[in-house]
């Protein structure tokens, strides 16, 4: 499958597969079915073979798809090789679980600084990080190149706080406080809906 | 589009369809475009057409979707019509934002009771709730028939935590983790990889 024609719901799969070896990798091991593949995504094992067909093969039937092979060339293939940092704006208890979590640095995330509209907080603890103005931002992603930002903010002022974020030059903002955001063409604004996905877990586990 | 032939990946994108539909309601919206949809989802609006053109005419040219007819069908085919109540485990952080939050509230989502094994969380604030002891989440997940767990445990702990939701009877356990749990296989476990979505949102961006 060349780069240009992966389409959104195959780049979300192969993100998640990515996701499923990295996890496995740490857990010590070597190799995975793509029936482990589909247990642990919920995505079907034909369609699983189908969508890393196009890889050449890394599955050896009855042993499975080698974890090291296959996690290099799908982060070749996602250009997930580097190392990234994350703007985080909002310290509130979101904030403060992002920035403590690790489900990030697995992936080469590292969340770089985290910002707040709120007096209180700047000059606190978030994290490892001390909390900054929001004036400090644009300063931040220019000076570091910083592309990505995440909202942690209530609904109310997210609009706002990712308006800040693309005039500093962000180009992907990922948006936790559910509130639909708009953006310039050239942004990519994540909706991360955590009910959303519920509801799919929902539908999928027949429980409706 | 008949309930039995939505796959994983249709019935994500229609739950994600139903949440911007909700916030555009909360927004006070009437109708909305499928080039809408398609910006504050990332799926493109000749995929959302399709997906939708199986649901009869909710579409008019030049004036969009209803967004109620619409938010009413997509809850119908996902069975997202009633409230149903979450079993929280986890009262740190991760727990705390997910306690605070209404992002579930708007799909009719309620966090019911939540449940930590850390002695000196127990009987402490999360949120509106009390957090209860682990020795209280069997009885209380089947006098009140709760089929939903919330995973927001430290991975080393979740699969532990796993197993006594599903011995109380969950039937969806949504895992925060980041681990890979085991589950039996009429237990549908979502992982909800923040990083694996932001890998997806990176590729999109082009920001490879």
């Amino acid at each position: 499958v060349p780069r240009e024609r992966l389409t959104g719901s195959v780049a979300g799969r192969l993100s998640h597969y990515l996701h499923v070896l990295t996890q496995a990798k740490k857990a010590g091991r070597d190799s995975i079915s793509s029936q482990e593949l589909a247990d642990y995504t919920s995505v079907n094992a034909t369609q699983i073979r189908r969508d890393l067909s196009g890889f050449g093969k890394f599955g050896r039937r009855g042993v499975g798809y080698s974890v090291d092979l296959l996690s290099a060339e799908l982060r070749r293939i996602l250009g997930a090789h580097s190392r990234r940092d994350l703007a985080l704006v909002g310290a509130g208890r979101l904030g403060e679980a992002i920035a403590t979590s690790d489900v990030f640095v697995d992936h080469g995330f590292h969340v770089g600084a985290v910002f707040d509209a709120d007096d209180d907080r700047v000059g606190g603890q978030c994290g490892p990080h001390v909390v900054s103005a929001m004036s400090e931002l644009q300063p931040y992603l220019r000076q570091n190149g910083v592309l990505i930002g995440l909202v942690a903010v209530p609904g109310e002022a997210a609009q706002e706080v990712c308006d800040a974020l693309v005039e500093g030059g962000v180009r992907v903002v990922v948006d936790y406080s559910g509130a639909l955001l708009d953006a310039p063409a050239n942004v990519l604004v994540h909706n991360a809906s955590p009910a959303a996905e519920l509801l799919r877990a929902l539908y999928l586990a027949g429980q409706t």
